[in-house]
């Protein structure tokens, strides 16, 4: 299961606004493992998590919240790995750890905080699957909390709606409105497997389906008193049928957009932007990446929650790093249920804390 | 001067999305004045002042903050008026008055709160010319001061960019982003006229004339470091230019949309509110409103900036209760510069202060 050479994905051409990234916009090549300096670890990648913002490493436009990659760079993804040889006091052998691995078996690694997509840490009592550290533990459990109770203010009695419902940030939005005892939580997505899956599984008051259903008359028959918090991952259609719907003093949390992430243009924007005056409502766009100083206090909400069965974890893994692209393409054609997992080598049978029970 | 008669328009027929309001929708008549019952007073109008707003009393349209107005009713409408009889013990005759006179020379009166629009007040120092208390020191002052100061946030060292700039509303929220320090404040306009007073008079920084120039590209130059605060009455493509060269962390202020108002369709919206995430940037409607309770604050404010010289009064004043809806009208064709008064008769030659002096 281990390769004796590093494979790696390098970014090979830019994508056009309008075609989905995949396979041809990387090069799959191999080269020696890399040894550790001083300072360094060598990390053996375990899972890595696409997630829709990797697109955008490969644009260039004035649009960025990253520096994109230059062609020929190994492309940038977070992942969870397992220290195999540190020459760092602080990283030992065998630790399980977070952090920018890229799409590779195995990368150098040294501590690095300040932005979370960049950010690295050592887990100290890592759950299996390990790969929860970059779903409901991490990056997609990350952003909903922050993006649903800081950008989005929910409070208990608020009328939720979140559209991508059924994706990893989407999922673990829904769960956390119910937690916080919003009054209701609706979620958009595009199948009606995943339509039932949001309301058994997850407890998802009422679902609309995209594709099969009218989404501004099913929101307006859901929420006759208006939306409170809109947690949007979408874009396009779905946005402005929401802000025709608004409850006073809305807040809307603008996630990202991956309606119109490659989907052909010319794209407009949601003209019930005006209904904003009417409802005094706010509309926000935030990045994850901002609260990396409060991270801790999500982990542990997040943390706590899971261990009290409210949160529930669920991974759609695909295996094996030479689909990485595929896995990638996945999110923006609505193939994914809950957080999308690259499974590049299994999990270890023995995790550092069970070493010493 | 005086009628003997109240003469008054009334609704006669609603506009369609694209028609340009006038004196189509209205019906001009006359009943004989009324007296005060118990506990009210008759006002007689002194001037008014047509704001875009007024459009949306005649729309039938789940997008609304009033009432709308039923075909026959008396046009609603702010003013400003002189009690000339009165049986409420504090509202006593000459008094001067402000609140929702309506589009006629008589109205009967009683105190009011609770909203802007339908508030009433009996100003103790009325400043000359009357016309102020709709004005700088009223409607549009208070509009500019909290939208701009409140929902925009702004503060010293601020970028600001003011579309509709040479408005009641524009031209206001222009002089406080001066007096508050902003670091540089542009204005957009339709007329080179507009732009040279916008620079000349209310110490505008540089202006955009969006009928000659390519209005993304000069912002873009004006503005290197982006816009902190964007205080919107225009929309449109106006919006989307600005929304693509936001600072970090900017605010956008909607206070309206008069690009979209009666132009012909389809509108779209501001496809650039996707670099709100990008920017992590806030776009917040609002209504002044629902500032009432804080109104003296402003009141207090534009009253000693006023006098201080430091906020200029400019009306653009049109003449006699018959040209109210030409007065309209006039707004959504960019007729005006400053603030939009109709005077139906002269200001009183002794005021109530000055009576006893």
């Amino acid at each position: 299961m281990t390769a004796d050479m590093n494979r790696q994905w390098r970014v090979a051409r830019y994508p056009k606004p309008e075609e989905l990234i995949g396979k041809a916009h990387f090069e799959w090549t191999s080269e020696p493992i890399a040894k550790p300096a001083d300072g360094q670890f060598l990390v053996r990648t375990i899972c890595l998590a696409p997630v829709p913002a990797q697109r955008g490493y490969l644009e260039k436009s004035h649009h960025s919240f990253l520096e994109n990659l230059a062609i020929g760079e190994v492309m940038r993804g977070r992942g969870v790995g397992q220290i195999i040889a540190s020459r760092h006091p602080d990283y030992p052998e065998g630790s399980i750890f977070v952090g920018s691995l890229g799409w590779q078996d195995y990368s150098l690694q040294h501590p690095r905080g300040a932005e979370f997509v960049f950010s690295t840490k050592k887990i100290k009592n890592p759950l299996r699957p390990l790969s929860m550290e970059l779903g409901i533990l991490g990056q997609a459990g990350a952003t909903a909390y922050f993006g649903l109770l800081e950008t989005g203010q929910m409070k208990a009695g608020d009328n939720v709606l979140i559209s991508g419902a059924a994706g990893g940030v989407g999922s673990a939005a829904g769960q956390i409105a119910r937690i916080k005892g919003a009054k209701q939580v609706v979620g958009i997505t595009g199948a009606d497997e995943k339509c039932r899956w949001l309301g058994d599984e997850l407890g998802y008051d009422a679902t609309i389906n995209y594709k099969t259903e009218n989404v501004g008359e099913r929101i307006a028959e859901l929420f006759p008193d208006g939306i409170d918090v809109f947690f949007d991952n979408v874009g396009g259609d779905i946005l402005n049928a929401a802000l025709g719907n608004l409850a006073m003093h809305a807040r809307i949390a603008i996630c990202g957009f991956i309606a119109t992430d490659y989907s052909p243009g010319p794209h407009h924007g949601p003209i019930n932007y005006q209904c904003m005056v009417y409802k005094r409502a706010r509309m926000e766009g935030f990045v994850v990446f901002d609260y990396w100083d409060r991270y801790a206090e999500a982990e542990q909400d997040l943390l706590n929650w899971h261990n009290e069965g409210l949160l529930k974890n669920t991974e759609d893994e695909d295996e094996g790093l030479e689909n990485m692209p595929a896995a990638l393409a996945s999110l923006f054609t609505g193939g994914n249920i809950g957080v999308k997992i690259l499974r590049v080598s299994p999990d270890p049978d023995v995790l550092p804390q069970e070493k010493f029970k």
